[in-house]
C-alpha cells in the first residue's frame, strides 16, 4: 500500500482509524470486555479484511504489518473507544460516516490490489468486498453476533458496487485517483442512503418483513 | 486443480455447486438473510475448505480463485437456493446426496493435493478432512450454530476414511482415477449410511444419549 | 521450529500437548461432541495459534505440519481428554499449570519467530499474543463461546509481556535460552497470579463490576 497516491493513503489510514474506533465501540456495547479485549477487537476490525485479502493474494507479510501507521491507528482507535466509551454513544453520526469511509476506501483498494496481483474479475470483486467487510465479520463472530454484513441494511452491496467500478476502470485503462475516489464516493453514497432510509437488499420470497420486521437475527436477543 | 482427470474435475465442480446450493439453503433456514448474505454463505460453504487448504500448503492464489467455473458454480448454487428456497425443502433428499458427493470428492482431492505439495501423512489426512468440512464449518460459525461436523451424524469420519485411502493409494503407487473414485465412493457410502441410520461416532463415557438424545447442542434452541 | 534449543523445544512440545488436552477438555464440557469433534478441537487449540502466525509471516507449510510430533502430541492430548473426561475434572490444577506453560512458551516463540522473518516490533508483539491465544480463540468461537481471552482473567496481558521481553532481548542482542526462559517465566507467573487472585484487566469506565460481577458474557448461560 506504500505506493498509493497521498489522498488515497490518507483515506486508507482514516478508514483504518475509523474501523478501529467503531469496531471497539461495537464490542464494548455487546459484551463485557477488559481493555485488552476492546483494543484487540478494534484492531481486528480495522486490519482483518486487509489481512485476509493479502493472505489470499500472496502479499505476505500483510501490508498492514509492514507500515506501522496502520497498527498504531487501529490500536489508537480501539483505545479511544475504550476510554470514551460512554461519550461515544453521542457521536454515533460521525462514527457511521467514518465507518462508511473505511468501507468505501477498503473496497476500492481491495479490488485494485487483487487485480494487481493477477487475479481474475470474480475474485477481485470478492476480495474488494472481503477487504471492506472482513474485519467487522471476524469481530462479530468473536463476540457471538450474526455478522452485520449478513443481516443489516445495505452494507455488502455498496462495497460490491465500488469494487465493480474499480475493476471496470482498471480494465478500460482509466483507473487513477479520480476513478478511485469516484468509486469510493458511489459506495459511500449508497451506504449512507441505506443507513438513512433503512433500506435492505431483497429477502427470500415468502420470508419477508412479516417474519422479522426488524431485520434482526436470533443473536440480537443477547 | 486444472490437471485433474475430466471425471474428477466434473465431480469437483458438481461438489462445488452442491455445496453452494446446500450451504445457502442451510443459511436461509437458520437466519433471516438478504440475497447478498445467502449467496455469500453459499460461496463460503463451497469454496472455504479448499481455500484454507491452499493457504496452508502454499498454493496461492487458491485454485478456486484461478478457474472461474468454481466461483460461477458456487454463486449459481447460492442464487438458486435464494430464489427457490421454499421449494428446495422438498428436495432435501437430492441435496443430501449432492452434499455427500461434494464431501467425498473434496476429501480425496484435498489429501491428494497436500501430498503433491510435499506435506506428510498426518497433515494430508487433516487437510483432506478440512477441504471437505471447512466451508460448512465457517458458514455455521458465521450464523451462530455449532458446526455440523462437531455434533451431527457421521460427517468427518467418512472424509477421514477417504483421505486415508487416498494417502495409502498414493504411497503405494496405485493412485489414479479408479483409486480416487473408489475412495470417494467409500466416503459417500459411509456418509449416506450415517444419514439413513442416524449413526453417530462414540461420545465421551458417561455423557451418552441420556444427556442429549437428539445429538444437538445448545445452539439448536435458536 | 526445528532449530530451537532442546529445552525450548521440549517446552514447546509440552505446551502443544497441554493445549491439546486442555482444549479438548473445554470442548467436552461445553457441548455434546463425539470423539472426532473432541480430538479436532484439541488439535485446533494446540496448533491454531502457530498456524495463524506461520500463515501471516509466510512460513508455509506451518511448522507444526512439518514436524509430526506436534500433530501426534496435539491429537494424543485430545484423545486423552476424550477417554478420561470424567476424571480430568479433578486434575484442573495441573491442567491450568500446563496451559500456562503453553501460553508462555508460545508467546515467546511466536514473537521471536516473527522478528526472525523480518517483521516489525508491533506485529511481533501481536503475533506473540496470537500464537499464545489463537488456538483457544478458534475453539471457543467454534463451540459458540465468547473467547476466554476477551472476557476472563489475565490471559492476553502475560502473553503480551512475554512477547515484549522477547522483543527487547532480541533487539538488544541478549536473546538466548536464558532470556527466552525468563520471558516465559514472567508470563507464567503473571498468569498463575491472575488465576489465583482472579485478577482482571481494567474495564471501561462506568461499566465496572456492578454491571457483571462474574466477568462472564452472555454465552456463559449455555
Amino acid at each position: 500500500m506504500g505506493t498509493q497516491p497521498p489522498l488515497l493513503l490518507a483515506l486508507d489510514l482514516t478508514g483504518t482509524f475509523a474501523f478501529g474506533l467503531n469496531g471497539a465501540l461495537t464490542a464494548v456495547r455487546a459484551v463485557q470486555l477488559d481493555v485488552v479485549g476492546v483494543v484487540a477487537l478494534g484492531m481486528i476490525t480495522a486490519l482483518g479484511g486487509g489481512v485476509i485479502r493479502d493472505v489470499l493474494i500472496g502479499s505476505i507479510p500483510p501490508a498492514t504489518f509492514v507500515d506501522w501507521r496502520y497498527f498504531a491507528l487501529a490500536a489508537g482507535g480501539g483505545l479511544l473507544a475504550f476510554v470514551f466509551s460512554r461519550h461515544l454513544d453521542r457521536l454515533e453520526g460521525p462514527i457511521t460516516v467514518l465507518d462508511a469511509i473505511g468501507l468505501s476506501v477498503f473496497a476500492v483498494i481491495g479490488a485494485s490490489k487483487a487485480l494487481t496481483y493477477g487475479l481474475g474479475i470474480g475474485p477481485a470483486l470478492a476480495l474488494g468486498v472481503v477487504t471492506g467487510v472482513g474485519g467487522g465479520t471476524i469481530r462479530d463472530t468473536l463476540i457471538g453476533r450474526i455478522p452485520s454484513v449478513l443481516r443489516s441494511d445495505l452494507y455488502a452491496i455498496p462495497a460490491l458496487v465500488a469494487a465493480g467500478i474499480t475493476v471496470v476502470a482498471i480494465q478500460t485503462g482509466v483507473y487513477g485517483l479520480p476513478a478511485a475516489l469516484g468509486a469510493a464516493a458511489v459506495c459511500f453514497a449508497i451506504r449512507m442512503l441505506g443507513v438513512h432510509l433503512e433500506l435492505n437488499a431483497p429477502r427470500p420470497p415468502g420470508r419477508g418483513p412479516e417474519a422479522d420486521p426488524s431485520g434482526s437475527g436470533p443473536a440480537d436477543r443477547e
